[in-house]
């Protein structure tokens, strides 16, 4: 099994990357662009993960999600939140049926 | 820390679901609409992060990042690949720092 | 030449939707969710078309841009704007090439 | 009443530019990389809109779904197809409610 910490790890570094110099490193400077430059990412990895799995090229779409999951990581951080959170709402809904899921929410 | 582990139970039943009646559960009725339907739920689940973020409501928008990191699962599974191919691609970027990686795409 | 008054006779009943009874149409229905409900349309409807561009299905490409046309004049119409707005801009920038325009923005 | 005329001309130049080299503009160079960057621009432009609207910036709106029919435009044209296309699918549409239509539909 592969090692699941690298995702710890990828939060702690983009946490780190917060403090730096908006011109340091890739991430810093779309911490410094702000919420909107970093929500286009998220689109932008989105419509190529789509794309890449139209093409049904296989190592295409796990670079695209790879890149989807980190601009996701990268949103969470901005607000101060961690992957943890998202762990941790996982957990939540472990043993509710996706259908239960779906159920519970006023808007799917 | 929050039990990592918790993406694996994920994938296991995701994997899972794939050989059951597509009436059983929401997953396997998404399986059954095929690569359409699951893409526009990841459409859908990037957009509802992306209005999240915008409300600055964190709540939310932990959410919606676990809702499009589930569907991102569903495509992973759909295509016989896992959460562990994604680990794997975020484990060969360690050590390339963003800025590189960027550098080493064709097309960024 | 197809008659292009099409868009105005389109907006003109998308206005008059907006005073109508939630239950009496779809759009109707879809004011009355409010702006999160428009733009996850809108971006459905993106999503679609890249999907019917990716088929190469020229019949669907035609069908979804006209969705996502028709939501983007939903999205228009819930704010008070109109399908003139869109051709107004439109107009302002006939003289100016895409790169020039492109290099007046701060952001791409 | 605003001159509909030039989502036309629009579309001439747009068809025009398409046998012209990829170097000469913006429009031509997005032809030359083809479908996936049209596509991705498409997406771009559906979430600037999404955000554009969170914000309730109507001049900002206004802007995006203009980017958005544009780079829909590019795509047509990409594909051979135009705005009359589009404009005969909304005609074909007149006289059938969005209710209806929606039943119409396999998958809505």
């Amino acid at each position: 099994m592969i090692d699941i910490e690298v995702l710890h790890r990828v939060a702690a570094t983009l946490a780190e990357r917060k403090k730096a110099d908006p011109d340091s490193s890739y991430v810093s400077s779309l911490y410094a662009k702000g919420t909107d430059a970093i929500c286009k990412k998220v689109a932008e990895e989105a419509a190529e993960t789509i794309m890449a799995a139209k093409d049904k090229d296989m190592l295409h779409v796990v670079w695209e999600v790879t890149d989807l999951w980190f601009h996701s990581l990268v949103l969470l951080t901005h607000f101060g939140l961690s992957v943890d959170d998202v762990l941790a709402e996982f957990r939540r809904r472990e043993g509710v049926s996706g259908i239960d899921e779906k159920k519970s929410r006023t808007v799917s």
